[in-house]
């Protein structure tokens, strides 16, 4: 007679996963080969995979928690900038044999935190050994109303440009962190530090700029890398105002001393903020998109016709020559 | 001015991966921040998500092409286990910087070969770079009509339980290949070493047992494992007649001659044959699908009343006494 045990595997899901499962009948409990998900009548799914590596996504001192934040929200933003509203996501967990309980519990609270801000659910994934980094690849499904989705390739000449919240902490936070590359004061690092480690996907507003965005990403790769793929999906050039670039506070300030470059932080990536295009006299919407959502957004520039390309223009309006062309995680 | 030049990822995507994702209109190119996945009216899309790690779940020196297959492959047998139809997957590909362009153009073709036989495209995902090993992690796709996916925990006590294929190849296969630690001769090594690297799912069978099916599941853990599963799901027993398990051609011998042992072929993983249930009085659809389906189907047992174990009889119809679980990827 052979009694079923469980293994290893079978204890971390029933121990930490399947409680991030609860509330999600498709999911089955993680006790199944695959999960179910519905979709409701005249909606399409949205689906989205990041998956992060240590020691390239995240740092492998940062916590946990916030590990698991960004793991879950990296791909949450993706689907914003769609305009998608985040219903679930599976979990691909590759963690080397080191890897404590102690980590493994603190990054399933990351993940609940997550889960309770955006009513998600996790529905599967796969528990694997690994002798390399830890590697999580999550992919996360949302859904839209059909034919509302809004993507890259919308956006015409003579539109404006927005970008929310502000633009380079996340890529300074970073800095920060790989041997204190910038130097700042203790609260302004905090704030870096955070904006790398929590970045919050701007799931509301993606839902609320259906039918009005006629373009949209969120800047992962840098603003400059991904205001480029809008050129060049949608065939047109963008017109930036460089200072009207929102920086985070204090980032003013280190550009005039030369402390950090401008470049830098229009290339640098992990903000995670939205980069949309909206039609010519929408700016009141914006604007009260802005107040209903708590969210700076700004007007960055506006688009021309094609071919695809990109002019940041100075106070002056004199044209600023970059040759940068934007953070590559690869 | 800057041009949005493409980057080192956005190469491999449009060289590689873009053309793997045409037939589906959703995948919109591979160019936005996520895909679109239409789900039927009526219908209810099914998830499931296999990671694999070179080292672990695959060979460092097998073949890219087969590697491609397997980790497609198993994720389409979990589809396959819930009476899915596969549609799309997801592809989040992190690889060392030492991979050549070689490696992926033999890996994308093995991807293509899956493609063309089970008719899915890719919809998306991620690439990128690792200090570690190759990681895979595929997410795939497919739908079901509502309330028709074969649960792991259908099963009740008097019903039928049927394996397709056979059982212990890829455990042979991959036996064979890490340092011949079975001795076989080269026609049956290779026939173990193509089921290790390139197993087939039962898709059409697993959409063929809707409505038939009480339980099911693939054998990716062995089947004492998997096994297991319907058993600790359903709260039933399992009373497995252990002669009537098939095993490839030329195994009893290897079993007679004591080479290998009984016990491990049952719980070698790997195997990715179905796995499931029917009500008694079910055998004449049995031989039906087994003809259309071309396909060996064998009764290798019948459930009775939990709490979940399983009894493996002997020709002799005495116990056989095991003590392993399965095998683990963890």
């Amino acid at each position: 007679m052979v009694f079923p045990k469980t293994n290893k595997e079978l204890d971390l899901i029933a121990k930490y996963f399947a409680p991030l499962s609860l509330s999600s009948k498709g999911a089955l409990g993680l006790h199944d080969d695959a999960a179910l998900m519905e979709v409701p009548s005249g909606y399409e799914a949205v689906v989205t995979n990041d998956i992060l590596v240590e020691g390239i996504h995240f740092l492998a001192n940062d916590p946990p928690e916030t590990i698991a934040w960004k793991s879950l929200a990296v791909n949450l933003s993706d689907l914003a900038s769609m305009g998608a509203k985040p219903t679930s996501y599976t979990l691909g967990f590759a963690i080397p044999s080191y890897v404590e309980h102690e980590w493994i519990k603190l990054y399933v609270s990351g993940l609940e935190e997550v889960q309770n801000n955006y009513k998600i659910a996790l529905i599967g994934g796969d528990t694997v050994s690994t002798k390399g980094p830890i590697t999580l690849s999550i992919t996360a499904f949302g859904h839209v109303p059909k034919n509302t989705a809004i993507l890259r390739s919308g956006a015409s000449a003579g539109e404006e440009i927005y970008v929310t919240g502000s633009i380079g902490g996340g890529y300074l936070g970073l800095r920060y962190l790989q041997d204190n590359l910038i130097q700042v004061d203790g609260q302004l690092s905090s704030l870096f530090v955070q904006m790398y480690r929590k970045p919050v996907p701007r799931v509301g507003l993606g839902i609320a700029l259906r039918g009005l965005a006629t373009s949209a990403t969120d800047i992962s790769d840098g603003l400059i890398a991904d205001l480029g793929n809008i050129c060049r999906e949608s065939d047109v050039s963008a017109n930036i105002q460089a200072w009207d670039i929102p920086v985070p506070e204090g980032v003013d300030k280190l550009i005039e001393k030369n402390c950090i470059k401008l470049q830098d932080i229009f290339s640098g990536g992990d903000d995670y903020e939205l980069l949309f295009t909206v039609p010519p006299g929408s700016k009141s919407k914006v604007r009260d998109l802005a107040c209903i959502y708590d969210l700076n957004i700004s007007q960055i520039g506006i688009t021309s016709l094609g071919p695809a390309n990109i002019s940041f223009y100075n106070k002056n309006h004199s044209i600023i020559e970059f040759d940068s062309i934007g953070y590559s995680h690869f």
